[in-house]
């Protein structure tokens, strides 16, 4: 007979990690979350899945950045599929983002434990330290540690806006642990997500197949012009350090239109802050940042290099000097093949409607796709998909079928040999 | 003999006012000005100047809304000739803005006293109330009540950021007048001011003959899309409020370009504020200015209404909503004849390069052109005409050339029957 898991149980489980660390959100007019990473509210939140761990009689360790390890042991002294992702939260979040890739691997532990089922190999469920990025400024920074790309100092000596420091942060929460931070290479890691994007509900599909995660580059840009009196200053006396960001804004549509780059770049202006910001003076000096994502690293390159020489042809015509410096860069991540075909396989044979889909975000499997096989299952969102807000929501149906997917994935790579 | 001001004694008093209300300014490295119009401060620089007027046997009279006038009897009871400006300031000033024209009037009655010349007419020294509108809002705010424009109650309700009332603070620092606060229209209304801009030290003259005020024009902009992860939002299902307002900032340039609204049309977008403002999410929501002035009232109200028509436009095909509200609307205001013609003639006859000029920043005698003759004498400035800011600078040539034009064009007006 073919498991699935207890809807039910994971719902409940979804919504009582929700309650800690909320907020009453005006904007959204909803109740929201508010884990930042290593507060005391991420301390409570870590402590209650912890338990929860334990209770369903898995062995816990916590390895020196904090990534916590639940081990349910295998018929087998094998390498274990791990199953995880994050229980840290943007400052303004829902109840989904991270909690479901966790969640759903303890409700598919607890589906096993009821069912009588002992894998061959162990498996881990396991969240990672600080995924989101936001108190530190450097995200999946546990699963980066854990897989060598960040050494275990750098990342304790990463320090918040009030200059306080990851390894006493991790201390003040009680979660520096002593485990060896590098990670020995699982069989396979597996993780469940919501989409935070709005393609798979737009498209009455169930799962998305995670093919990787595209190419992110973002450039922080400092234009700095000359203030001046709106008044006063004749047009061609100026030295607009809007204007400049502006323009710039508007070519980034103008690339994205113009097909060179392919059909799935994304380029954002996030931010834009000009100096002084007052209705009747030139913006002398203006800071902005620039998003560009690309699921292939060539184009991603081109792109790149057309803006770059942009900057300086703005800079030129308006007469302001755009300096700009490289904030965040990975090359795209391509998932494993073989948890793509069977993430594919499991949801054809369950009749949910899948397709391929590359990931918009950065998640944890990246990082673990530098020491094994890795690979997601995608599940829909509703509103557009909305995420990283109080609004951000998928329902008990979609999050049981993203687990139901996970459980049969894992099954097939906890039997191999 | 032809009579000429003490530059150096002039100077000393610009200097002595300018040590009050001084601060540090880090950005520039300078002493800067900070005399918010009412503040304690401002009430120093207010004794200061008194006491200045008193000392050359003027008469002080303060009206109901702060404003102050120093008198110097004629030889006949005529309406009187007013020389004024303002000595309030931006929180981030120089030394000149304003105070030029009150002490140089101050320094033009010295002369006069020097040269044992008494006038025919008699003359005012004035100084008027939160001409700078930065701390209740309105600019112009006493000359505005002196003529008419606004009633003294409306005046007098008006409150600071923090809730504090015009009425209150003018109480507060001991500037609550009883002369009644209409001005008894004076026979004609004379201001020389620092140009606040770069056209008459980049051509080489020496005084600016200005022939009025231009229109001005303020929309606040609310453009409402929706936020949206950056990396999972595809293009074509974003509605991003921060495109939506490079595209207008972008456009004003184009509007300028096209040399539709006259040579002297200008435009710009100071205050751009997307939220929520980070490098990974597409800008839900922007609030933006525009700015846009034209000495030509019917080439203003095309801008204004081609480019209400672009807002629609470009929020239709942004998907965005595009909310704007005007919040700062006058006329063209002309100088008169009489005072452009002296000006000019005192130009010439003491050898300055002098040519017409628009002023593109309001000025207290744009208010008393309601009531009388009035007119500006402009001088220009260093470093581009730097205003708003520490390195404001005109040098003790510039200023005194203006002050000498004053001093001429007093004069003939103060002759006349």
């Amino acid at each position: 007979m073919k498991l699935s898991v207890n809807r039910d149980r994971l719902w409940a489980e979804l919504q009582a990690l929700g309650q800690i660390g909320r907020y009453r959100d005006e904007t959204a007019q909803l109740w929201g979350v508010n884990r930042l990473a290593l507060t005391a509210a991420d301390g409570e939140g870590r402590r209650h899945v912890v338990e929860r761990l334990k209770a369903a009689g898995l062995a816990v360790t916590i390895d020196r950045i904090g990534n916590v390890f639940g081990r349910r042991e295998g018929r087998e002294k094998l390498a274990p599929v791990v199953m995880g992702s994050h229980v840290d939260s943007v400052p303004t979040a829902g109840m989904f983002d991270g909690c479901l890739g966790v969640l759903g691997a303890l409700e598919v532990v607890r589906t096993l434990a009821d069912a009588g089922v002992t894998t061959r190999r162990p498996l881990d469920v396991a969240f990672f330290t600080e995924e989101e990025g936001c108190r530190f400024g450097t995200d999946m920074l546990g699963s980066a540690v854990a897989t060598g790309r960040i050494p275990l100092e750098q990342a304790y000596e990463l320090r918040d806006r009030d200059s306080l420091r990851v390894r006493d942060e991790l201390e003040k929460i009680g979660f520096l642990g002593d485990r060896p931070e590098r990670l020995e290479p699982p069989h396979a890691y597996l993780e469940c997500h919501i989409e935070q994007g709005p393609t798979l509900r737009a498209a009455g599909l169930d799962i998305g197949v995670v093919t990787g995660v595209q190419a992110i580059s973002w450039h922080e840009l400092t234009i700095v012009g000359k203030s001046a009196h709106a008044g006063t200053t004749p047009m061609e006396l100026r030295a607009d350090a809007g204007v400049a960001a502006s323009r710039i804004n508007v070519r980034l549509r103008e690339m994205i239109a113009s097909g060179r780059y392919g059909p799935s770049m994304r380029a954002t202006m996030g931010a834009i802050v000009p100096k002084p910001g007052l209705v009747n003076i030139v913006p002398g000096r203006v800071t902005a940042t620039v998003d560009l994502r690309n699921p292939d690293d060539a184009r991603m390159r081109a792109a790149e290099q057309d803006l770059i020489a942009y900057y300086a042809e703005v800079g030129r015509e308006e007469k302001v000097e755009v300096r700009w410096r490289q904030t965040a860069r990975t090359e795209h991540v391509p998932f494993a093949k073989s948890v793509q075909e069977r993430v594919a396989a499991a949801a054809a044979g369950r009749g949910l409607k899948a397709r391929p889909i590359v990931s918009g975000a950065g998640h944890d499997a990246q990082e673990l796709a530098r020491v094994c096989p890795a690979g997601m299952v995608f599940v829909p969102g509703e509103y557009d998909g909305i995420s990283h807000n109080p609004r951000e929501h998928s329902t008990p149906a979609q999050c049981g079928d993203g687990i139901d997917v996970l459980l049969d994935v894992l099954l097939a790579f906890a039997e191999e040999g």
